[in-house]
């Protein structure tokens, strides 16, 4: 039996809750969170206690925690975690910056600890059976990728000035995608162009921010990849891509409530996709926390690792960079 | 907190067992099987105990049973627990005679326990759906039922056999289908024709059934449906109706392991739909389970009752005559 | 150069009109029409000239006529024709007597002309891209055939009263599709039930009519095929089959004016069907006539016989029996 | 009646005689070619006779001309065709070089002549769908657009090495499309940045152009397009695009040769699209030149003019420098 602490008793924190305290073999001992409501109201869901960090990590049963706290306590607590010897997961991003997720990465090697770090849409059913076509070489050498990655309506404008951006706050998810897709053989990013719109709320600009943006990067090996975004999609959370590969297409689609079509006067209507990404990535939000035990039970080498929370936040300084200059930036 | 005991510990009580000992505020406490080292299995499996019917039936704490032994069970097992007093959940048919499940029915009825038969299709997402879309009044009056219902490959003969025929096996399903959407307004089945063929397997034949079935159903307010059914279709589990209205049409697909389709030189390829019924039928589990123990709780009447069972079962009666002599049924 | 008269100058004769006349080696010589103003105004358009009956059978350039004129002239005029030795395509039905559609078919076999009848549906790109893959072993043995057939709306009862009722008038054609399909190796229709209501417009009832059916038909080899029709869809026009064969399925959808999808806040909205037949069978209108052609070129078959328009009509006999008598049709 | 003559009597060449030689109101009298055996053959087909280019601007009955033949030719032949007071309608490009066809577009100004551009795209009836409900407002105000524009293979390296590289030769169209679709109100392209790999054959650089490509634009007010693009797609011609705006979505799919959808062990198969532009834009073809001569006729403006020919040329000259320079152009 797994002991296991989660930090964070907010949206992600309890998703990842649920998810681990239903998966044989693992027990939820204790929750931990700034506010103490939230805690015991999450601890007594799921017949766990609520306890504060220093208690957390000095309990030798605990052998893991999930960090799904702010984005701001993320680099510290993984950086104690793995003092203290326990495997983490921690939710995207390592860090807001790029030094300290790199420090944070070394800390844990030199632990010798395990960190997952949370890119659910590794584990997503329709993106990672494309990874799996891929794999078994059924489009040939992939070449291009188009992303498209759309929420269904802005966060609050408070939530975006401290969020880091939109290339890091929400694209972070969309160059791991790339990295995953389309450098599997070791590519990497060489080149990369950004540039973003302000067009839904001036608000954002005003923060400093935007709200849609079109990133294009070119791997050393010359595939391309194209990143389409924007924070106000009027028919819902759209989340999709396609890689073009040398001997075929794969095209991931979006997943939607029930598979009913009307047909009417108007037309032939589908259901909008899932509504946002706790319902989209619902399966994927449990099986990355399955195969984070898993790995831990077996030894085998996590799908998301730090260095790749590292890689992709590096890639979201390069197109926060190149946004704001106007300018390409070459990795 | 309600206590249950689960009847049948094989594929269809282990999903039952599993989805109701994860409802919060109910506790497997029972598990029962002739076979007891299905039943230990199981029971340990979920924290658990094996016990016989006697002991289950005889215990106070035990407010309701799950049947999901073999159907030569059911009535029998029915009986008995509404005679103890429990609620009732029973797995399809209710009797392979419609007069014993008819007297079952008044048994229930006169021990004033709840009795939910598990017609699982109408908690599918989709199928619901579309009954909510009805009731909405999206599509006007239905008029016109088309079903489709085709499993991946036929079981053994030796199961044939005993199974009541196809449509009683099968197409039971499919009769609560039709009386669930074209009935809903107190209309019923008035004029029924059934024909049947053996084209995937002469032992089909040899035991006295068909493997290929038409069926047609006129209500008395001349509303009409056809079923198409096979027991081997070569691209796996069908499942979808299409209710046409006066206003429109409400299509219900099927659902797929995966939203990729994969473009190359053969064309664009989608999933095949869910392996079979435990995959498709997976969510529609799950939603049935927890209604039942949301009426137990609420008070509220069960959506199929164990007269949509005896009617279902008239039905299929109906139409194993109609094929067997080649003339339609008036009802 | 072929030298061709039309005969009837309403709706499906000016199609079949300014078809013929755009294919290189036809020449549209002469309209006729009990109309004199409609036959004026078509000749005009295409080139051609008004003539009556007598003198284009008597015009010895004349090789081939199509009759595109009233259903109650065509086995008159197909006999007039083949007694005159010309060749002919003529709209279907035959006759509305089947005993005379059988006597015009021998009329046409002893003057040893063709006379192709315009079953168009075996024309249409996709029904025929169906076909081809049967031919070409892709499903293996066809067992099971569902038409979904609905026309927009209801004509005129004035025109549904001198019809010969829904099965002659409307199913004729999926009679035709079931023989194409089902029993291209000779295999036949051996049973057959169906039955009607009245649900869009009681003055179809008081016409004897239905505007409601649903067809079962058994083959000798045990085949099956249901055809679901309505007179009124309120999405509109709404053509599709599929086939079902011991190695797969082939499901031939409608086309759509456009591939435009409409994503906002209340769903998916793809484009409704082509709005009615003129539009769905363009290109089979197209194609069939220049088979016509072809064929009278090359000397090959038509692939639309008048002993398939014969047998097309004993189907919708026996199914005007059937819907009749509430019994089922031996054949 | 409009007499209209023709330059250049290859593939596209045909298209365009054929289709006007098929318009109520319009005669083709000559067919002109450097190869005096093509124009022969094309104008016997189509009753037209060969002239050269003298004879054909110098018939005082020849009102309208259109220029098929190499882009080399096009500049020269609109200057002369304009000067003679012939209506012009040109295929794609106007010129290779922007100063050239900035020359023209005045030279067809000062003559008063219509000159039209080959962007047969604006008159596909999926796309100009889109554009007909975004002139409705059904979506808002455009913000994204994500064009997708592959060929099944590259044209011979020979072709390459004239075409003026990838983005004037193939990108030429989609530029277009980018004005059309996001630009309707006036906005035009503020800042481009594009990059370009060899991916599917090394003689494509060794010509120095691209075979994949990926275009970023950015409007005056902010819209964000996308572009990529491909010389060989392995399983076809695919031309698709999407427009997100303040309110919605439109989607423009690929055109299918049929709607059949195969089912079996392997997955659920759809065709692919439409082999090539020949077959893809068929439709486009046709109503693109009967717009032609229902402006000449209405003296309504063209939808795609000269100087709209001119833009799309500043624009890919621009992607041409981006990508050769690695940095973005403003424009």
């Amino acid at each position: 039996m797994k002991h296991v602490a989660v930090f964070g008793a907010g949206r992600i924190g309890q998703i990842h809750a649920s998810n681990l305290a239903a998966l044989p073999g693992v027990k939820l001992d204790f929750v931990c969170d700034a506010l103490p409501a939230a805690a015991a109201r999450l601890a007594q869901q799921l017949g766990a206690q609520v306890a504060d960090t220093d208690t957390i990590l000095a309990d030798p049963r605990i052998s893991a925690v999930a960090i799904c706290s702010p984005t701001s306590t993320h680099s510290d607590l993984i950086a104690r975690a793995a003092a203290a010897g326990k495997h983490i997961f921690c939710e995207k991003p390592v860090d807001l910056s790029v030094p300290r997720a790199q420090a944070v990465a070394r800390a844990v090697a030199d632990a010798g600890v395990g960190c997952m770090i949370g890119f659910q849409r590794r584990f997503d059913p329709t993106f990672s059976e494309a990874r799996r076509r891929m794999d078994a070489g059924e489009i040939g050498t992939p070449e291009m990728l188009v992303i498209t990655s759309r929420d269904p309506g802005a966060p609050p404008v408070e939530y975006i000035k401290q969020s880091g951006g939109i290339f890091r706050d929400m694209l972070i998810h969309d160059f791991d995608v790339f990295r995953w897709i389309l450098c599997a053989d070791g590519d990497e990013a060489a080149w990369l162009s950004a540039t973003g719109s302000v067009l839904t709320d001036p608000a954002v600009g005003e923060a400093g921010d935007y709200d849609c943006t079109a990133v294009t990067i070119r791997t050393h090996k010359g595939r391309l990849c194209q990143i389409n975004t924007t924070r106000r999609a009027a028919y819902g959370y759209d989340q999709r891509f396609e890689v073009l590969g040398s001997r075929g297409l794969l095209q991931c689609g979006n997943q939607a409530p029930s598979q009913v079509t009307q047909w009417d006067a108007n037309g032939i209507k589908a259901d909008k996709p899932e509504a946002f990404f706790l319902q989209r990535y619902a399966a994927a939000y449990r099986l990355e926390i399955e195969h984070f035990f898993e790995c831990l039970q077996s030894g085998q080498p996590f799908k998301t690792t730090v260095e790749d929370g590292v890689a992709a936040q590096k890639l979201a300084d390069a197109a926060t960079q190149s946004a704001r200059t106007g300018q390409p930036v070459s990795l």
